[in-house]
């Protein structure tokens, strides 16, 4: 864990001299100020991000992390356990739902096997990185040991390093594994201290009776295994799940880049919560897309100051809502960098401030 | 106006066997049923649309009517009215955000000038259909004739006539013209009942002071003119916009010709208001993109039953939240018609009922 935490030491702050600069240039666009609100502020942060205010476009990724959980032998979810390696066939033949939306972004599609309980073969297209052919039943015993957190953890680690490597400069977070709404409410619950009743939801269509059956269990498994919420690796290797931490892992990894990093729905944000409590220097490089169906998002979101640009409702993951929130700052890099200023355009100016702080000092 | 009552006739319901169609096929699909919400919602109306559940893809445009308002003389906006002539100038030079985000949606960009207070030299490339130089201060007298209302509703009509023969099927609404929040907001109190200082907002960015100054020269000019909510051109043309009667008209233009109308902020919802008061049948072909800072949007869009999917905070108008919304369009469609079905990628099948149903019959 020394590396771990060593490594966290690396991750620097926004460029705040960009940032200014962003803001700027922001204010001299032929629109009344602040009137791009969000747009505008994707941009003055991937300033940041970036350490210039000559913004270029990011290059963009999906990185997908599978596992399984072996919960789902208590009867958590709609799917069987075999759909996750299913649909990890799927991925890589490009029928999923965030193939279509991966390509309509302009995002590549990594796919990495950090726990599938299935043996994939090695030439699939799939980054091999399994760690344990998924979790244990955590209502029974502990998902897996605190030496395979922190392995996931890693494997995140790297996944985000090598997608640095290659030109990446922001990733989306994606997930698949049938089962893991069961352990993002259980890590939520304990990371916020929020009752799993608040928290879980019907993951991808469980019925009101089988919801009751799932907080149970995740009570069940809480009790038992008692993690403590200030040891975010205690959590994760308890309740957690190997894609869970992966993707912790890739948050970190992302913010020593200094890439952004742009959540998806419920699980994903978990594995956020988790990277952020382990290391809260990587909150200025996260950007949210949507909010999810599953009530446990948006605790996630409020706990990281976050607001979610996207009301679609959606419930899928894999990063499809990410991928729809790569769009959004593409269209944020433009607006900064397409735009012509008042004096390019010869338009009159209005209002020199942002009228938020005009109606803050108004009388 | 009794050819436009005559053109409302023909506009016909969607397709209900293609929207089963669709439906059917989005259930197949690699995901659990209904877990992408709002797109599946967006990819079975269009289907209604397009008459077939083989969706193609939106040809799309942004129609972006251009007028002035007397009532600026008043001193309800924080720009001189100069800038309306200005901005049409910097949208033919590409420099404005609709400019950079027309291009990032993939819309041609038309613009119409139906009331601009300047002379615009014929070959701007911009569609001339000049009504009169802006409206009358209506808070002196009415903003227009009853004719000139019906002229530009008659342009509307027209120009999403020109834009269907061309090919295009998506039309997003924009618009420009300092002091139109004023004319919106009036518009919209008549319209929905609700008070003044409910619906109306700070616009392009005025403080405190003259946000009630603004609410004030409205009220005064709605206890002046009196418009009927119930006859709509009234309401038009007594405290209404010759953009805005416009946009209406490209409302009913095009539904009466199966196309799209994907709705911008508060000027462009208050003239599908409008058209929707006119002609209810138009509903079917209407889509929400985004929630503008405007306090009257959101009384709008709970009145025609439209749930916007962007939450970007912007207030800025031409069709810029629009053209965003053409993006998840774009992007609904794919989903229709670039995933597997489960069948294809051999994954097992969930639940077979939308989860939605199955919730609401659980014990």
């Amino acid at each position: 864990m020394h590396d771990i935490k060593a490594l966290t030491k690396k991750i620097g702050p926004l460029d705040a001299a960009a940032m200014a600069a962003a803001q700027q240039r922001l204010d001299s666009l032929t629109k009344p100020p602040g009137s791009l609100a969000v747009l505008e502020t994707m941009a003055r942060q991937l300033a940041g991000i970036q350490g210039t205010a000559h913004l270029y476009p990011p290059e963009k990724a999906i990185l997908l992390m599978a596992a399984d959980h072996g919960v789902v032998a208590e009867g958590v979810s709609a799917f069987p356990t075999e759909v996750t390696e299913q649909m990890v066939y799927n991925f890589v033949r490009g029928g999923a739902a965030i193939n279509v939306l991966a390509k309509h972004a302009g995002a590549r599609l990594v796919l990495v096997d950090v726990g599938v309980d299935a043996d994939l073969p090695p030439d699939l297209g799939v980054v091999s990185r399994k760690i344990r052919k998924g979790t244990a039943n955590m209502r029974v015993r502990a998902a897996m040991t605190r030496d395979d957190a922190l392995a996931a953890l890693r494997v995140g680690i790297e996944a985000a390093g090598d997608l640095a490597d290659q030109g990446v400069t922001a990733v989306a977070l994606g997930e698949m594994g049938i089962g893991n709404t069961t352990a993002s409410s259980a890590v939520t619950s304990v990371l916020t201290g929020k009752p799993v009743a608040w928290v879980v939801g019907r993951g991808t269509g469980i019925d009101q009776r089988l919801l009751a059956h799932k907080i149970d269990v995740i009570e069940e498994a809480i009790a038992l295994h008692r993690p403590d919420p200030s040891d975010v690796i205690d959590v994760l290797a308890k309740v957690g799940g190997l894609e869970i931490a992966a993707l912790a892992g890739a948050v970190i990894g992302a913010a020593t880049r200094r890439m952004v990093v742009m959540l998806d729905g419920f699980i994903a944000s978990a594995a956020v919560l988790a990277a952020y409590r382990f290391c809260p220097a990587v909150r200025p490089y996260l950007m949210a897309s949507h909010l999810s169906e599953e009530p446990g998002h948006a605790a996630i979101l409020e706990e990281l100051g976050l607001e979610p640009c996207l009301r679609l409702n959606m419930r899928l993951g894999e990063g499809t809502g990410a991928a729809l929130g790569l769009t959004l700052l593409d269209a944020a890099v433009k607006i900064l960098t397409g735009m012509a200023t008042f004096d390019e355009a010869q338009v009159a100016e209005g209002p020199a401030a942002p009228a938020t702080e005009v109606v803050g000092n108004g009388s």
